[in-house]
């Protein structure tokens, strides 16, 4: 197959999928797909059979649970348009608004419709203040519970979305906690609530059985269906992004050329200024880079065992999440094709890009 | 028209492209559209009654660039593939490689073309690490002379781009300056040099005719034809993402949330962590927000004369450089259309962006 191109593999997704069926056996938590950060719905199927369905953050999100991921579909979103949200509410089962003043604004048109409300606990484990949701002056939910009880009897749930790449279940544990005592009595006259995504429960070593205990229990104290909207955890390891080294020189350090782009298919890395991931292996540092005209379009340093050339190929790890959704035709650099590997191994492209592609995104 | 989208103004592109113009005329350089700031080629039509052609990053500019624009088409990429060098020669007048090892690579395939080779003159005006082609390690052509003599005989010109957003003349002066004194001997051996882009030229108060003699003054003694590759410069100041206000709130300070994204539609606001610009009056400041999930997702804060409301429009100024060439579908936001403004005022929808759009860019 032709490089660039991203490799879903369902021999790695699959654990994770365990895990998240594992867990909401235990918990009785139900798990939503986080469409923000994945949004290849090519496996769908095989991941529906581990979740509940999926959430969103705005219209055509909502559009695309609902069309492509059997089960529920929740649509949340920081805003809706008056014009959307007729729409938003034939594709969705529950719609929660994030703040008093949107619920106002579609009270009317969406009574009926199961709805909720974000609540900002003010508190958060992001390390970057850029996905911060507790950033000051944060625009991501209501904070204080005199804006929120007004409005009690208009909404059956909360999603409280604090949590981001957090891989200690001792903080998560400290801020539900935190969380149950500013906002507990709101909470227990909810039906539902959802304690959003961030959570890294799929990861190795993370204490499963201890976060199904407290959501169970969390959900038994207050009377509620849990959920929990899983993006990065669910994907996490699944996919590569297949490369092949283009050029190499030296200019103070070892550098390959590969045919892909920070920018344009791993952003994340661009915008947070972390490097990828690779297996390393020997003692011969390599600087991979992009092929944009960007200076900094860097994937990272890595060790190789030998002298890499034009023709090598590399699998860039870990990169499914924000990857795919984000991808763009920054210097018409070949956007990569999107295949998966099945479980028996083999591997189908289910999305190729063409000039054509590139010619009509523009006009 | 539905709110977003991205209006260019053609009675505001105009001014830019006299400029250039003139300077083509006084000075005898050619001027090439960089594709990889602006490609859409609605408007290529009224840009190549100004300007000589195109230059690109990728296989793809290039053939955008021969396909829709006009004139001459410069191919650059930081290093082509294999499969790719045959579209790349039949789609090009000139290619120029980043590395020798490129034009080592295709000497035999692209013999008989106009060839050149990207020197790197180790200096540059960029502020941002992230954009500077001088950076430590810099992947971006070739930089010592003694690497470039050996294949001299194969090609027939040299880009130099390194400046970037380069408001101040004297600075460029100096620059060229410094590349003459170290690759003068090289330079004057070619037919053809192209000066990049990044050369702010177009600006108020850039000193145009100092340039036009500077420029004359290198092809003159050099002998050779001078090409410069404006991108921001072409179309600065041309065009506004026109957005709506869908919700208010206050928490610290007056924030409003509008129909965009700064990651899926303005790029570069959120890499170089800067701010947009908007046409400012009164004293009430207002923080303008994105409606994606990501906290971070701020155009800025500007002075309103009154109090923002669901419904108000919004125009964020100097929309076009990196903005329509990197929009993504960052949490299913509604890409913006994207509209242009004639000459005589009237305003027509070029290309506007479906639910399918967005299904149709996963799988």
């Amino acid at each position: 197959m032709q490089t660039p191109y991203y490799l879903i593999d369902k021999s790695r997704l699959l654990p994770n999928l365990e895990k998240i069926a594992h867990l909401r056996e235990t918990s009785g938590a139900k798990a939503l797909l986080a469409l923000k950060c994945f949004a290849t719905w090519s496996v769908f199927d095989m991941m529906s059979e581990y979740m509940d369905g999926t959430t969103s953050s705005s219209l055509f999100e909502v559009k695309l649970g609902r069309e492509k991921f059997p089960g529920e579909t929740h649509a949340y979103s920081v805003a809706w348009a008056d014009h959307e949200i007729d729409e938003v509410l034939a594709s969705s089962d529950k719609i929660i608004f994030n703040t008093a003043a949107q619920l106002s604004r579609f009270e009317e048109v969406s009574r009926g419709h199961t709805r909720g409300l974000r609540v900002n606990p003010g508190v958060s484990t992001s390390s970057f203040d850029l996905a911060d949701p507790a950033r000051p002056f944060s625009r991501l939910g209501e904070h204080d519970p005199k804006d929120i009880e007004p409005v009690l009897e208009q909404i059956s749930g909360f999603m409280f979305h604090n949590n981001c790449e957090n891989a200690d279940f001792e903080r998560f544990d400290n801020m539900l906690g935190s969380i149950e005592q500013r906002f507990g009595h709101l909470i227990r006259q909810m039906k539902w609530i959802s304690l959003g995504g961030g959570i890294h429960f799929t990861g190795e070593d993370y204490p499963l059985d201890r976060l199904a205990e407290r959501l169970k229990r969390f959900a038994g104290e207050n009377e509620v269906q849990v959920y929990l909207e899983p993006g990065e955890a669910t994907i996490t390891k699944s996919t590569t992004l297949e490369v092949t080294v283009l050029d190499t020189l030296f200019n103070g350090k070892n550098l390959a050329i590969v045919d892909s782009s920070i920018e344009a298919h791993m952003l994340d890395l661009l915008i947070y200024r972390e490097s990828a991931k690779m297996d390393e292996s020997g003692d011969q540092p390599w600087m991979i880079c992009g092929k944009s005209c960007l200076a900094g379009d860097i994937f990272g340093e890595f060790m190789f065992p030998k002298a890499l050339n034009p023709g090598d190929r590399l699998s860039i790890q870990d990169a499914a999440g924000y990857t795919m959704v984000k991808k763009n035709w920054f210097n018409g650099v070949q956007m990569p094709s999107i295949a998966i590997r099945e479980l028996d191994g083999t591997e189908r492209l289910v999305r190729g890009f063409t000039y054509d592609d590139f010619s009509a995104a523009l006009s």
